[in-house]
């Protein structure tokens, strides 16, 4: 069957998944050593003791040490650039010399065949945050880095299609191989190649082999954990995925995952060109030499609709934190005739159909306390709006924040447009 | 006389003094010799070369150096804390002895009286931008550093009250006795101080004397030139004033000069603890000792509606640059026979009462074509909506801008709050 495993799920498939299948009892005290996955522990658990012990008994030369690092982005880059933008998402089109290389040098990364990691991520992306996202980061930290690994998993991941991939012949027949892929490229590669050029073969498993391969799994691992809990949310915040360049630095650039959470289709991770991608740079360089094409990209326009909608929410809420001037409606009307009684004990100056009371201000005012007092009981409008002085809109601000009342018949006179302060003019809306 | 000299100004005075009171004929290559004050000329045009005679005669010494710099800051401060923000903003009060103190500096620094600095500083606040402004940086960067000083004012600045000033007496000590004081300030004692304690007469009267006071000079005038042209706008775009690091390096501080012509009376320029305005630390500093009180700063409610005021500012363009969904009465009303009819020719789909034509998203969709196409010619509303997947804002923001047509009938179906993508939610309005 080529059908698409989603095919035919039901409209109500997410709920309704989760509150009929039973997941696994929860990891205790008691059974954890039950459900532990032993060849996922093997692998995570060997790899660290053999580094460790290389470290401990073998020198580090120069150039295996160049290796390593190089051995590192090579195999990164085949997780980063081939499993996850290439056929987790589409993002590109690779030729066939292009993929096998990059099926190759993924499998160098030990995480999975293709075809099983696609799966997995696919799921995680349309499950986010839920109990049917395999990697689950609401469930903690630990648990989205490694623990999903280690034990059981407590439920069967969310159906993804990956009907694509099973039609796909590199990958399926890197699943083939995928053993002897591993045993090749993720230890006798990194053996041999130091050892033939300059002869250091105990090098270069412990160091470019082990070593390298333990920092590949936790800078993936990382996208999964780190990626979900570090830094902002420029894009969106209704998920966990969040922006930091220390992420980025940690995977090769897939640290921008706000925005890949948002843009999952799109080949690149960070959009402008000081951050941090180097992924983004391997594409895009493959696509200079033929390699690579229809490098797709998310319309720059939703790009920016994304940031504008969370900048004006960070800015609906200091517009709710300040403190705004009383509106007409919430103010008393007061008489022109009541205005110069009440002026007598007290000092109120109207301005723009406003009644305003200045006594907290007369020794703050920069213009000098005359020139309030000389307006007290009076009408100081055209004063005020640059006939003596053309106040800043801060003065503006200021001023209505010392309204006390309406002048009866007043806000007509006035302009409309003055009795409303600068800072009110922009505002910030919710339908 | 103790009435302030705009007790009784009119009320159009800014626009009838420009226009009935006639400049002095414009600044050309035939007439400005004839324009020079002279006296300026004199005292700006012999400071640096003394101070160029010095470098190439004398040796500098490491403590003249010191000295030097020292006193640079010192009568720096004595414009800044002194004649700046005490006498010409009130921004603080000082002590009789700090008063003195700030006078002496202030002296030193050769750059007029108390009164005459302040009175046309306060004409500066009063008149930005426009030909009553003594420094008039709309007429240019050369103009306003140091032209005004160098040729006769085509015009007297607009009047500016200081009464308060002509009252002070320290204010009128230091202007009686201004001639010594600069000798003694700007000259005597950087000369003397190195002469006595370390033997370089000759050194402390060309660095700290001559070259010191060409800084002081520049730096101060850079208030009224850099400061009105370089940088940001963070607090009101209506005049040239900014804020910039580079000018509050070269100024002591006086470089967050958008924010100053705003809250002109606040005794900060700078309000970020990490911004660099040492004559801010300077005056709290002498707060903490008793010297300085009553320190003025503006309530923070309305520095921060300025910043949100030109933060929406910003993103209003934004919103007004992007592309923006169809409204339902900008479309055509579709029955649903019609609708079904039509998806026969293209790729239709029905979600929230709109229908999509989703023919340039088919390959591109995530989550794979079959979805799409499993809907064409029906209603995908739940299925977009969570049922299926629960779509990011980025894909709700995009499905908007596919809108072909409002199905009859079809918006009181779906939820209204549904209709509306998530980038409409909030937006910037302008009354
Ligand atoms: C309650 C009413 C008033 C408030 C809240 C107010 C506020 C302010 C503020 C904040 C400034 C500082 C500069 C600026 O931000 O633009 C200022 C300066 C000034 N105000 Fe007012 N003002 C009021 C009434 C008046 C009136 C009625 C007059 C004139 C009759 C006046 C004349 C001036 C002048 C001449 C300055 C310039 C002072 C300088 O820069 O040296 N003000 N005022
Ligand atoms: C024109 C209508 C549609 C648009 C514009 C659209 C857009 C998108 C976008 C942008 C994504 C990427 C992830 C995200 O941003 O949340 C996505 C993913 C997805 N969409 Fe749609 N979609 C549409 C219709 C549908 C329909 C009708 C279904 C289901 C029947 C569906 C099912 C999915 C699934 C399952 C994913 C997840 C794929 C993954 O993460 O691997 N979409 N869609
Ligand atoms: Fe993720
Ligand atoms: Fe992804
Ligand atoms: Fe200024
Ligand atoms: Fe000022």
């Amino acid at each position: 069957k080529d059908e698409p495993a989603d095919m035919n799920i039901p409209d109500n498939y997410v709920d309704h998944t989760i509150k009929t299948v039973k997941p696994l009892p929860p990891i205790t005290w008691e059974n954890w050593y039950k459900e532990l996955n032993w060849l996922n522990v093997a692998i995570l658990g060997i790899t660290p003791c053999i580094a460790l012990y290389g470290m401990f008994t073998t020198k580090l030369q120069w150039e295996t040490a160049l290796f390593g690092v190089f051995y590192y982005f090579f195999t990164g880059l085949g997780i980063t650039a081939g499993y996850h933008r290439l056929w987790a998402h589409r993002s590109y089109n690779a030729s066939k010399p292009m993929e096998y290389t990059l099926a190759l040098m993924g499998a160098g990364a030990v995480e999975g065949s293709i075809k099983w990691w696609a799966r997995g991520h696919r799921a995680h992306h349309r499950y986010t945050d839920t109990d049917l996202d395999p990697y689950g980061a609401h469930r903690g930290l630990l648990w989205s880095h490694i623990g999903w690994m280690i034990v059981k998993p407590r439920r069967k991941p969310g159906v993804a299609d990956v009907s694509d991939l099973s039609k796909n012949e590199i990958v399926r027949w890197q699943h083939r191989w995928y053993v002897y892929l591993i045993l090749i490229m993720g230890f006798i590669v990194p053996t041999v190649v130091p050892g033939l050029l300059w002869g250091d073969y105990k090098g270069g498993y412990f160091y470019a082999g082990a070593l390298r391969l333990l920092f590949v799994h936790h800078s993936t691992f990382c996208v999964n954990s780190l990626a979900h809990w570090l830094g902002d949310t420029p894009f969106d915040d209704k998920h966990t995925p969040r922006d930091h360049l220390i992420t980025a630095l940690v995977t090769i650039g897939e640290g921008y995952h706000n925005f890949h959470h948002q843009f999952p289709m799109d080949y690149r991770n960070a959009i402008k060109w000081y951050q941090y991608d180097p992924t983004k740079w391997f594409i895009w360089g493959c696509q200079q030499v033929g390699l690579a094409s229809h490098l797709k990209v998310f319309p720059d326009n939703e790009v920016r609709k994304g940031q504008l909608t969370m900048q004006l929410k960070k800015l609906r809420q200091t517009q709710e934190d300040l403190s705004w001037p009383q509106e007409s409606n919430d103010l008393p009307v007061i008489s022109w005739e009541s205005y110069l009684q009440q002026a007598e004990k007290r000092p109120l100056v109207s301005i723009a159909g406003f009644i305003h009371d200045v006594s907290s201000f007369l020794d703050e005012h920069p213009g000098g306390r005359h020139l309030l007092m000389k307006n007290i009981g009076r009408d100081a409008t055209t004063a005020f709006f640059g006939g003596v002085y053309d106040h800043s809109n801060a003065a503006h601000n200021l001023l209505a924040m010392m309204r006390v009342g309406v002048l009866r018949g007043g806000v007509p006179h006035a302009n409309e447009e003055r009795a409303i302060p600068p800072s009110q003019k922009l505002r910030v809306l919710r339908y």
